[in-house]
């Protein structure tokens, strides 16, 4: 009934019987006329208001509105897009496009295997936090997350050598958001950050996004060049250094003591803050562990990043930033100006997970799985790979880089080797510039032992098919 | 044992017995000579380098590290953070302090009540849906979110006259990470944002860090002054307009339809895009449905912010952004780079709590007790606030203003306030230069019926208590 109130409302306006600004009977009054309820009547004009035909005035009555036809033809907006996110846009193209061959070895990807993820244990501790904490979990938090998660974070830090406690760390959405805060709290658009060269991309990603401009340091056997980075940071316009030294990304190498001494004594010299990336930090598969940069410092200027997105699952989107003294109300500051604050229910409920063990229990199952994974992947290169080419052998994190014989593309290589049933990213990507590269980031995040030896023996006749092609090319560029 | 191991090589070094460079003895060696486990010496040897006293080379041995004295002199790092980083702690140094008054009615505040959060019928559904779904949750999502959720929010878009499916949404943390990424669709540091004044303070707050400047337009009569609009957008350092049409913060107004088209008739004209912020959209509590301007708009040009923080609950910290054609990939490309996606188990329970049918009985809920509190609000000021106050009355969301008689700086009136019972936002906080106010911002987020009620009257004590202290202060600036 209302539906043909409000339908024959829009004829008379469609016809032009009812024009713009034209009052509409009071609803007592078509009500009556209509012999219908005065709800029925207040639902039509409810539903003619909602789709803009008329709109009501307080005290007044109800209107016919303005027509929509002097909107209906301006013509489509094209926004025009900020030019920081345009360049964000043409980096985002630039990426290597995998297709979709589901059934290629995955050794592109750095997103760790969901069929070792405790979902169940984690889903019951979520469900007990929330029942015992209940609508206050629900509430926003604090810019720095969950007081708890931070207190038992802060203990596993501390074991590690680094002096923080609970309100020296800012829980974040992942080191990715990290990162994006971190270079913010010392970079404004216009100034540089040096990195290592390789590195992360999605932190070139984060500098392009934000206006920041990059100064590579080369990396050399496995860590930053030091006289590189005595020269860059002596630049004013460099306001800090972003570094990965346990597990490189994409490089899998970890740097000694006392490179990280120097790195430091460098950084102190040209008073330049560190942003350390310790994604990894809790997947050290072999050798000794060697103390983070944050533990070493003495000034209170490196910022360390940590996540469980490889250690545990992505899934919860929790890391954390350890800072010292004004650092960390610039960043919580930050965090709150960006999006106020995290989701508490899976940050109490990863305080509990971690406090009851079964953070531990989890880390122990999956490094043995990892490195189990690790070593089928350098036996499989040992065996596989042509001479000439080179690779580096991670202690901990799940990825590692191949150097082809000098001549290759591996940008050039990628879809052959999608054809022959493997993904890898080719090294071009983790370079600033793009430039081609003979490198290869290879991750045995998702693949199991046996699809690596497989994914490795695609490459390598990918590879040998190549320079049995071309071996004068190959050879040339020697 | 493997303690007393390490207190021994540390001893010797701390005494000089062994120096930088020199060479432990082999595990295998050490071990015999001391008739112990070779497991032992290498947990002492690990130990020892994770403190950074030793260090590994691989092949060579374990060797006596730099000391840390070199670095244990330097002096404190003080980070030079960025300008604008400086800029947003200057901002947040002038935000009202309300102490500890734990007593007082908070009526400052836009948190909603917790104990109208339906926790555990969210709960349940959290459980079932990572019960159902299990560690495909637990991976990375894409960067426009959980498709579930985005199909089921545009079918409730397209409701409210929105034409747009799943593949328009992006979903963010909260409507506040909406902001910040819209922004920074349109506008890079240095560009001009067109914003209400007043206006929402962390609008202030985000645009501050990303060294993006505003031009003010202001309000009358709860809605945007429209020839000050045609001169800002005309502007081309402008490059978009920031509006709450409805349910405006501070104001509590909502626009009418025929303000909202000639608003869009004006961006149009000047192919700028607008940013409309419906943080309350499903808080209307009464009066008719205004179609968003994202529904009247034929240009594709108006982003559109929902969250469910204020008519959910924050905890979840799920927002969604609606946008047209190439904004929706630049979108995502920004998210992305600034932390690649969000939590998948929070949205698909969402997702299923929508579709149960769970939220919108939440929503039928909690309208009946909002209107109430609004009503007990209006009420009360009609009957408590002295002559020459004037109120908004706000058809839905959390907040209403209450502009004092002139001469009030409603800054200044806090401490009295707080010390009254009463927490209340000052005007001043909504204005992007801090200019003294004599408005403030009243909510019924939180306080029920009976401690408004008490609230007002406080708050009306206040103010008279300052009119009859200096009545002639008060009436010289009229």
């Amino acid at each position: 009934m209302y539906r043909q109130i409000a339908d024959s409302i829009r004829d008379q306006v469609a016809r032009g019987a009812l024009g713009p600004g034209d009052r509409l009977p009071a609803i007592r009054d078509l009500a009556r006329q209509l012999g219908v309820n005065r709800d029925t009547v207040a639902l039509a004009y409810e539903q003619l208001a909602s789709s803009g035909i008329v709109e009501a005035s307080v005290g007044r009555g109800t209107f016919v509105a303005q027509p929509a036809a002097d909107l209906a033809d301006t013509a489509p907006l094209v926004p025009t897009l900020s030019p920081l996110t345009e360049r964000l846009l043409a980096f985002e193209r630039a990426r290597p496009r995998f297709g979709s061959a589901t059934d290629a070895v995955p050794m592109h990807s750095l997103v760790p295997d969901a069929s070792l993820f405790p979902a169940d244990e984690f889903r019951r501790v979520l469900n007990r936090v929330l029942q015992d904490q209940g609508p206050e979990l629900l509430l926003y938090g604090g810019p720095q997350g969950h007081p708890g998660l931070r207190s038992v974070l802060s203990e596993r830090f501390r074991r590690d050598g680094i002096d923080v406690d609970a309100d020296g760390i800012v829980l974040c959405h992942g080191a990715s958001q990290g990162i994006s805060l971190t270079l913010r709290l010392f970079a404004e658009p216009g100034d540089v950050i040096a990195i290592e060269e390789p590195t992360y991309n999605n932190v070139l990603a984060a500098t392009l996004a934000l206006g920041i401009r990059t100064a590579p340091i080369p990396m050399r056997d496995g860590a930053l060049d030091l006289t590189v980075l005595e020269h860059t940071l002596a630049r004013p316009e460099v306001k800090a250094l972003y570094t990965i030294p346990s597990f490189h990304n994409p490089l899998g190498t970890t740097t000694t003591v006392s490179h990280r001494r120097a790195l430091l004594q460098i950084a102190s010299k040209f008073h330049k803050p560190v942003i350390e990336d310790g994604y990894e930090a809790d997947l050290r598969l072999a050798g000794r562990a060697v103390p983070p940069l944050a533990a070493l410092d003495t000034t209170g200027g490196v910022c360390h990043l940590f996540s469980f997105s490889k250690s545990l699952f992505p899934g919860a989107r929790i890391g954390a930033i350890t800072a010292h003294g004004a650092l960390v109300g610039a960043l919580a500051a930050l965090k709150a100006a960006t999006d106020l604050s995290d989701a508490l229910p899976l940050q109490a409920a990863l305080a509990e997970f971690v406090t009851d063990g079964g953070y531990d229990r989890h880390l122990g199952r999956v490094r043995r799985v990892l490195l189990e994974r690790r070593d089928a992947l350098l036996a499989a290169l040992e065996s596989e790979m042509p001479e000439g080419t080179r690779w580096t052998r991670p202690d901990g994190g799940l990825q590692m880089w191949v150097e082809l014989p000098p001549g290759f593309d591996t940008s050039d290589l990628l879809p052959d080797a999608v054809g022959a049933g493997v993904l890898f990213s080719p090294g071009a990507q983790f370079y600033p510039d793009g430039r081609p590269s003979s490198g290869l980031r290879l991750t045995y995040a998702m693949a199991d032992s046996h699809a690596i030896r497989a994914g490795v023996r695609a490459l390598a006749n990918v590879v040998k098919a190549r320079l049995a092609e071309a071996p004068r090319a190959a050879r040339l560029h020697m």
